[in-house]
């Protein structure tokens, strides 16, 4: 594909000045990004809001958190610590051999394409984590713009592409795609300019490209954030006092943003009790008052239809409650359901995500049925555990069990509400992501686009500021061993 | 394969203890294996040279680096500080939503699986690189023995038993399995409980094992070092002056143990002019002075053979100089070659490895062709430069691409001689490794074995130590935006 050379040719040729921009000046881009996003003003609010059906409040939140991690992330590349400096000094007379002298640091890993999220038209999609990130990290990005955001997604680049042109980045750091069909995005991951791709979104679509991806003559990474039903676990004592606060605030998780959070919480496991009777009760009286929305899109509502009547049709499924509110077809209808542990176990299709406001709940006869179910589970993005302080303690199997299956474990929250910070994991093992062992939101999420490179013997005038003896940038280092600027 | 399916069952047992073993504990079993590796003896040493056809001194420096990197890795998990701890207290007030306690640190991943290199009978199997940075992250270890090296692996793998044992290690923390046939290897490399593989060898051998790792239901990361052919870039000015000492480090860094380094200088570019044919003249005068050495085995003697003759038979590739000495079939005869660089552009077969004591010089018609040539490099270990800081200073472009092509950069060294540090980087894009983001030796190997997990909201007796607000450990870690202990 022409078009898709051009591109990435220019990404590359991009890519070997761009890359040795100084922290200070990708981070002077990074801050433009952000302010020429809220120059767009009430015109990126509209357009989001008639695009994605998502409210005003919404649309206006995430575009807070879409110019916050830009600047984040400038204020990261700035300070500097983040390359992970390493300096061994040489040891010339050191026996039997000596010891020559060797440096370390990350640095970018080439031209990334990010395909964009549809439920984050903003904080996952043109100016998402996954460009600021590479962005930030030294790589230049080329965006296929989703399809269900089209006109968003226009308005979001033409911003990047100002404020690339006012803070003097090279021609190509930034470019912007869109077309129908898989061939525009098969071509941006095949290129052999391509270093590293980041997605957000189905399953089937995630795992297509990383297959296509690793048959590359030279295999890149993918980070595909793609399929999780975010397990609670609710105990049996603390459910027992608090029924219906839990109820409550998992109602309020499950149908936000019309249940279209990859942290949504779809699956609940408890212990079949009187507590848990009087929880599923609660959820089901909270479920029937909630009005459905509009989905993104009517692919993503007929998708939530098919899989939800998929899902009621298994043996054993037993709806618990729903919405009383007719909705039309474009809109997701609030459901939860139950199950027995035992079916559960045995049909794999109830593992499955259901991507809308549903949550099916599993009724377990103990709390080794239960660590059961637990121990059975895919990778999941986050993992859920409800209960106090001492009952948890009581079970701290469930933990041990649970890091293995989810990169974010909360106690007593819901999984929905990602913060963006040092602290935070947003990934997890497959099929949740392609690969656990990096995240997609906060800091560290620059780690996906960065190789270290080791210089030996460089004299000083070679070597980049951040290697250099003096340490010129002030940055934290292990220096013979030892933490410090 | 029901042992197969025996032994990672085992493991995967073993890893739920012993994951949240100390990093104290742990040290003192990698201190332990040091010291019955030592108790081994001259038993050890004889058998190693019996089966690789290596000699004592390199056999002795060998459990020497084997010792030091178990001691090392001992020394890092018991600091504590690798496992990049991040803690983000929370902020109840904050508006417009409060922000939850978040706090993240790196987990092992689960049982690894390691072939071991023919090349490295000690510090690259069965307590090699791989296995002692996967038993300090907390990750059980299952050794395929290298099937050349047999004895070894076994002697070795007795005494990690020993000093599992010895340390109160959980059963199943360390096994060892060996036989012919792929069949084992595919097996351990399918399982389900198998998290990850570390592997050093061939391409098609490492790069089969990638695929199957991929196409598992549940992928997961192949740590391949493969391929590589070490660049070394003569700068003409520098070489005008040190052609005779240039020749001189370079012909016993080509012929060192045989060639069979993975970081072997297989590829010398230099600008054809009288200060390259002095020095060819200089190389090809001690390559004839070098005495054929034995093989590791005799596939990878025949191997190196039918790669030379093929490599010899290419068009326009001329013999520069080889050994004097008549050797036998077991043996690999030091040999270099040249051929000028736009031929050696249109011939892919010159890019790939010869495993041996051989090198290719490509002769360059001036500083334009010597770019390009550097520019379409395949993925490597190393690329080494010679030349004064002033030249290299009127050449920075040729910095500027080797850091997209190799994982080690060089001046005025040879690549041969790993040192193992923190900030090495043993690694580089494919073919030299799968995973050009990790390297294979040094202190960072460990976080090939890892990933992060993000805690929120959990009640300070909940968390790992590593976590808690006290910092119990006293490890360095970033809260709340800040460096410290």
């Amino acid at each position: 594909m022409e078009i898709i050379d051009e591109a990435l040719n220019k990404a590359h040729v991009a890519f070997l000045s761009y890359k040795n921009f100084s922290g200070k000046k990708k981070a002077a881009f990074l801050r433009a990004i952000a302010d020429e996003i809220e120059a767009l003003g009430a015109a990126l609010v509209s357009t989001a809001m008639r695009e994605t059906n998502l409210p005003e409040a919404r649309i206006i939140n995430e575009r807070g958190r879409t110019t916050g991690h830009c600047r984040m992330f400038a204020d990261l590349v700035e300070e500097g610590s983040w390359v992970d400096a390493r300096v061994d000094t040489a040891l010339p007379n050191r026996m039997p051999a000596p010891k020559p002298d060797m440096r370390k640091m990350l640095v970018p890993i080439g031209p990334v394409v990010v395909f964009g999220a549809a439920n984050f038209p903003l904080a996952y999609s043109t100016a998402g984590g996954d460009t600021a990130s590479a962005l930030a990290a030294g790589c230049p990005v080329i965006v296929k713009a989703h399809p269900a955001h089209l006109e968003t997604s226009k308005l979001v680049a033409a911003a990047i592409e100002k404020a690339a042109i006012k803070t003097g980045m090279p021609q190509g750091v930034f470019q912007h795609v869109h077309g129908e069909g898989f061939e525009i995005g098969q071509a941006l991951v095949k290129h052999p300019f391509t270093k590293a791709v980041g997605f957000t979104g189905s399953l089937a679509g995630g795992k297509a490209l990383f297959d296509l991806a690793n048959q590359r003559p030279e295999p890149i990474p993918v980070f595909a954030e793609m399929s999780s039903i975010n397990p609670v676990i609710l105990l049996p004592e603390t459910l027992l006092r608090d029924a219906a606060k839990t109820a409550s605030s998992l109602a309020a998780s499950i149908t936000l943003g019309v249940g279209q959070f990859c942290t949504n919480p779809g699956l609940i496991i408890a212990i079949e009790d009187e507590a848990l009777n009087s929880f599923v009760h609660a959820l089901a009286t909270e479920i029937q008052k909630v009005v459905p929305g509009t989905m993104l899109h009517q692919g993503i509502a007929d998708n939530y239809s098919k899989r939800l009547t998929q899902t009621l049709a298994q043996k054993g499924v037993k709806t618990e409650g729903q919405t009383t509110t007719q909705g039309n077809n474009a809109q997701g209808t609030p459901l939860v359901a139950s199950v027995s542990a035992d079916i559960f176990l045995q049909n794999p299709t109830l593992s499955e995500e259901v991507f809308g406001p549903f949550s099916l709940i599993v009724k377990c006869k103990n709390l080794e049925e239960l660590t059961k179910v637990v121990s059975r589970s895919h990778g999941q993005l986050t993992a859920t555990i409800i209960g106090d302080e001492a009952e948890i303690n009581k079970h701290k199997v469930l933990i041990n069990v649970l890091i293995e299956k989810a990169g974010r474990l909360i106690i007593n929250g819901v999984p929905t509400g990602v913060e963006v910070c040092p602290s935070q994991m947003h990934g997890g093992p497959f099929p949740a992501t392609t690969d656990s062992r990096f995240t997609a939101v906060g800091t560290d999420a620059i780690k996906r686009f960065v190789r270290p490179v080791a210089f030996q013997n460089f004299p000083e005038s070679l070597l980049p500021d951040e290697l250099k003896s003096e340490n010129p940038l002030g940055i934290w280092r292990i220096f013979n061993g030892e933490f410090k600027k």
